[in-house]
């Protein structure tokens, strides 16, 4: 009896424990800990996702302790619901949160994560809504829930906190503000618990190289993935595809692959898998010669099964009580769903040679999506299946093409943590330039890709600058489902179109080692300026300010912060300025260090904040001090496997440095089995003071797929 | 042990049938039935607004019996949540879910209902998402909940539907929409039971009133309150508030209230509930100076008590974790801070003689407000008390106005179901004039009163406008607590707001009766057209239409409804069809019946659209054939109790009718103990064909308030 009452008084105390209090860290990998709040569910974001961790990239990374923050993060339970609250120091600024389009400083935000298509403002509903943030201090946090979260960060603020803020009299004093000065970062989740991941650095980059490699490390893409992708519009049949495909290669302009959209179909929303007998008659075929032409195929599709299709018999007891534009959802969670999917995808497209998809619909939009009060036989809640509908999807075709010992890059419209390696690029309905920009600047805290896709335009110049932007970015491509436009339908700018298409061909053998790192090292290959050394001097101070005092139009004085949103990082050594319809200049911040024109060579700045006016034909590209660029000759399509290439390597500004050349077959996924090769370029100088370039040698054993090699110097 | 086997069996099954089925449903007044589901919570809407029913008020509705939809509405509770599905027919349209800015057609919509600032979009985030919506059909239906609701009010499709739409493919079929039809209203209520209301008409508007009478019935305010009010400048001391008062006699303007803003307390936001000394040395004295020029003062303020207030250290352990700018959140859950508020606002403003208030930012916004982490020392959740903290503040000082036998009317920004009593009218910082207008139609369908107040214009046109407008409101008011504005700033039009806003005094009578009616027999004085018996056939059809086919700007070809949000009806007979900025002309949609010109008496149409150009001293306003419209002499205070007044009654049209002209003392509860009089006014034709009106006595033992009456039959 005396052991039971003692046993009695122990789970008492654990439950008190666990209800509230502090949190035990457990390491789970170099720099990575793990903290249990209640209890987790068993359904969550890297439980879907399946990501195991790239141990052998955390190797790379400096050793450090638990962050000291570690120790105030207190969590609580109650009715059913976690709270998490995460301590914050006053010089903080976060970053994160998932896909935002048009902030990047996050904290003071209020946040519902909640996978939805991005409705205008940064409210945390967006295409990928990763509960995963990253501190200046250099620390980040995961939320390992597949549940909606509302997030507080830094904006509320207790009135027992030691650091709270002093009250002020509005009607005299001067300084009031509507937001008071928060010290935490306060969390809802609804559930019983959650598991909770806190990284250290010590640099925000090194951060979110432990989030990326903790979920598997960024995705490789095949090699054509990075070359230029052209989606058809939506009734296209096959011989107006082939035709389109023609017409690029007789215009001079690259072509990797072809994206067909819904008219592929035999029905569409929802949709059938199958082949539309009438625009494509015999498919395989029709893929098979687009393949011959170094074009590879594509396929639109959402999720959500056609009545009309072969599989919905089978499917219907698998899928959710609802349905989307009357076709029924299938219910991921259920393993004879997925194998019903990707049987119908395996036996249609992937066996005949059709190189990936375009995903729709899986972020949702209330409007249609299957609403929260929905049921799936898996038992598995509405909400828990929108917040991870797109990660599905993702990791079901992505097995597919692994089965096939074949790489895929396709896109999707919905992510979510844990999604990290799939092989796919984010994109939405929502078209402004500007905001575009900002959504590759924040992909990069959140182990997303994100494209500024090129759709349409009212001007032969903003198509220019859109197409110029889309060029940097993780995906080069024009989607012309509605409008049908092609890179040359603006005359007088289609020259430079085809420079640019060109020139992302050129600069291939740099995305692809770039992406290559972003694999096996975690570094995102677009990111902030505010992961760039050397950058915070470069801008003036976190501090925020208020713009309308108007009082009517601002009655509680909102501060808007300063941020640089409008420039970003592309690989090691680029930093890209995107220039936006009806300006002729802008405002570039150069962080510290020396900065050198891309196109010239010529010394641009250093730490200080320049002013450009590049004219219609440049987006304004700055290479960093000792910069090394590797470039092939220009082509219409991206190598093959062994096929050799010529190199011109440049180098930027004075400093002598190295860079490392990733190559592997470019398609397979044999570089899992160490069937790849870094190589080794260095620039350092002769003893005369002269720059030399030597690059070393491909691994042993591995073939050497480089010809000719010329050096160029780019500055002097 | 058989009988236990037994009871256990019982327990089982009506656990399950609690957990998941229909509904049974109970009639608590004439045509409104209860229904439970699962375990309600204690704390609701209804027990926090404490109403009553006002019994007397279902007598002179007609006998009804239950919906037939009540059948066909089930339940299921799963995870701590409770789901609700109501059935649709396809011909019904649905209004209400709150105070909506832009829309009146509700069927399609998803909805977060959830107590906020509005903030540009119709979204459920309201000063008022009070859940209650009625059918076209002639049914209602309430959730007395205080919780987050998500509202799918027929825009979800279950693939079991005995209706479902059949699947179109979007390729080939014109006729694609992403809204699928829905037979039913969904509502996911986060929480473990509930209490649904149901109530039956005939019609819409027998059902509103059935909803406004199951919650006290609607306000009656005193009478001043129906005559003009000005907001001071937020600095202003005594000697400036009163040469305003001063201004408004020398120049005509009637004025019955004075609204002081911030600068009357010697702190504000968070608030000290103190007068400031400097600004008003002897507010006592002031407030008495005041009312002797026939001015009443109402104060601003907030409920977020500053650390500077007297209240503070007491208020401290009844209030949440967290500040709200700084000051402590009151748990108005506990019953000591309701009382340290009531003891301190009565001992320094109501025994002075101050007339009511403005409460301000209970609705919060998430930016400052509580997180939904807070908690409060009642237990109750961030969640519960966000959705009726503008309940509380109104029951807390209404109580104390009770408690004094005197009325008060004065603005709160966030009201919730159950509110439908209180002396309250809402408003906001969102100032589009034709959403104003919107929610003042919307503002019918839940039990609120809305003002689109005047604030500042940039143009003596839209100043006037705007002016016009809210002289047909529940409160007429120019709120220049930030421009200083005042009603004769732009000279040019000067004199037409002044004859506005004598025509609002001359109106008392009409108003004052008008609110009876919402008080004793639940009638909204300001409403939508669709209540309007003739409306329907006046307009085209239900069917919405695609607007936009442009597939980049609209992918989903969303419809857009067809709906009348610019025209309402105010009190029994007339129409207002307000005017906005830079537009000369407008149509009107005229209900079936004759209707004629409320300035000429001309007739104007009958069940049709026409086009009207009222120039720009005229705000167009109809009124039904056979309206009897009393009008006292434009005086430029309302009516003191037991002040005599003449009256010009105004009749319209051809038809012989009758009115119901109400009386009380303007300023006391007295009324709810009998000290009312209905009087009857009658107009029929004599022998000879021609009009005569007729005006009945008071009540036996009631003062006669009426001294001369004139009449005058507008038509001829």
């Amino acid at each position: 009896m005396k052991i039971k009452r003692l046993i009695s008084i122990v789970a008492c105390w654990l439950a008190l424990y666990t209800a509230s209090g502090q949190i035990q860290w457990k390491q789970v990998e170099p720099g990575v800990w793990k903290g249990m709040v209640g209890k987790p569910e068993a359904y969550s974001l890297l439980g879907v996702s399946g990501a195991a961790p790239l141990k052998e990239g955390f190797k790379l990374l400096p050793e450090v302790g638990l962050p000291a923050m570690a120790s105030g993060v207190v969590s609580r339970i109650e009715a059913g619901k976690a709270m998490l609250r995460l301590p914050l120091r006053k010089e903080e600024q976060l970053y994160g949160f998932g896909l935002n389009f048009q902030t990047v400083h996050q904290r003071g935000k209020i946040l519902n994560l909640h996978v939805d298509h991005y409705g205008g403002k940064d409210t945390g509903r967006t295409h990928a809504p990763v509960p995963f943030y990253v501190s200046s201090a250099g620390y980040g946090v995961f939320i390992n829930s597949a549940r909606y979260l509302t997030v507080y960060a830094g904006s509320a603020a207790r009135k027992d906190s030691p650091e709270k803020p002093v009250a002020k009299d509005r009607n005299t004093d001067k300084s009031w503000s509507s937001q008071q000065y928060s010290d935490a970062v306060e969390i809802l989740i609804p559930a019983e618990g959650v598991e909770i991941y806190l990284f250290a650095g010590p640099t925000p980059l090194d951060v979110i190289r432990r989030y990326n490699l903790l979920c598997g490390g960024g995705t490789l893409p095949p090699r054509w993935g990075l070359g230029f992708t052209q989606r058809t519009q939506k009734l296209y049949d096959a011989v107006q595809v082939e035709k389109e495909a023609e017409e690029f290669e007789e215009k001079g302009y690259p072509l990797d692959f072809i994206g067909l959209e819904p008219g592929w179909q035999s029905k569409a929303y929802p949709c059938s898998f199958e082949w539309d007998k009438g625009r494509f008659p015999d498919a395989e075929a029709f893929v098979g010669r687009m393949r011959k032409k170094g074009v590879r195929i594509n396929l639109w599709t959402n999720p959500y099964v056609s009545p009309a299709s072969g599989i919905y018999k089978d499917m219907y007891p698998y899928s959710g009580s609802h349905t989307v534009w009357c076709g029924i959802v299938p219910d991921w969670g259920m393993e004879q769903a997925r194998r019903i999917w990707t049987d119908k995808l395996e036996k249609e497209h992937i066996t005949i040679g059709v190189s990936g998809y375009k995903i729709d619909e899986v972020d949702g939009y209330d409007r249609y999506i299957w609403p929260d009060v929905a049921t799936f036989p898996s038992g598995l809640s509405a909400e828990q299946l929108r917040q991870t509908y797109g990660l599905w999807v993702q990791r079901i075709t992505a097995d597919i093409y692994k089965k096939h010992n074949q790489r895929t890059f396709g896109l999707v419209r919905a992510s979510n943590g844990g999604g990290n390696s799939f092989p796919y690029v984010l994109y939405n309905d929502y078209y402004s330039h500007r905001d575009f920009i900002t959504a590759l600047v924040n992909s990069g805290f959140c182990g997303v890709l994100w494209t500024p896709e090129v759709r349409s335009s009212k001007s032969a110049e903003d198509w220019l600058r859109r197409f110029q932007s889309v060029v940097f970015s993780p995906m080069a491509m024009i989607n012309a489902w509605a409008s049908g436009t092609k890179p040359w339908t603006f005359p007088e700018v289609a020259e430079q179109v085809r420079e640019y298409a060109l020139l992302r061909m050129q600069m291939i053998p740099y995305w692809y080692s770039e992406f290559a790192k972003y694999h096996f090292e975690g570094t995102p290959p677009f990111r902030a300026m505010n992961l760039e050394p050397g950058f915070e001097s470069g801008r003036a101070t976190y501090k925020e300010e208020v713009k309308n005092k108007n009082l009517e139009d601002n009655p509680y004085l909102e501060a808007v912060g300063k941020e640089v949103k409008d420039q970003y990082m592309a690989g090691e050594y680029l930093l890209v300025a995107p220039m936006f319809e009806r300006e002729t200049q802008r405002t570039v911040v150069l962080p510290k260090g020396n900065w050198y024109d891309f196109y010239t060579g010529e010394y641009a700045g250093n730490g200080e904040v320049i002013t450009v006016k590049p004219g219609l034909d440049r987006i304004p590209v700055y290479v960093k001090d000792g910069a090394i660029i590797p470039m092939m000759e220009p082509k219409l399509h991206a190598p093959k496997a062994g096929e050799k290439i010529n190199l011109e390597i440049r180098h930027y500004g004075m400093a002598e440095s190295s860079y490392r050349l990733y190559d592997d077959d470019g398609e397979t996924f044999n570089y899992e089995n160490g069937a790849y090769s870094w190589r080794s370029v260095t620039v350092s100088r002769t003893p005369e003071g002269k720059l030399k370039g030597n690059i070393g040698r491909a691994k042993k054993g591995y073939p050497d797929n480089i010809g000719k090699v010329t050096w160029r110097f780019m500055t002097n």
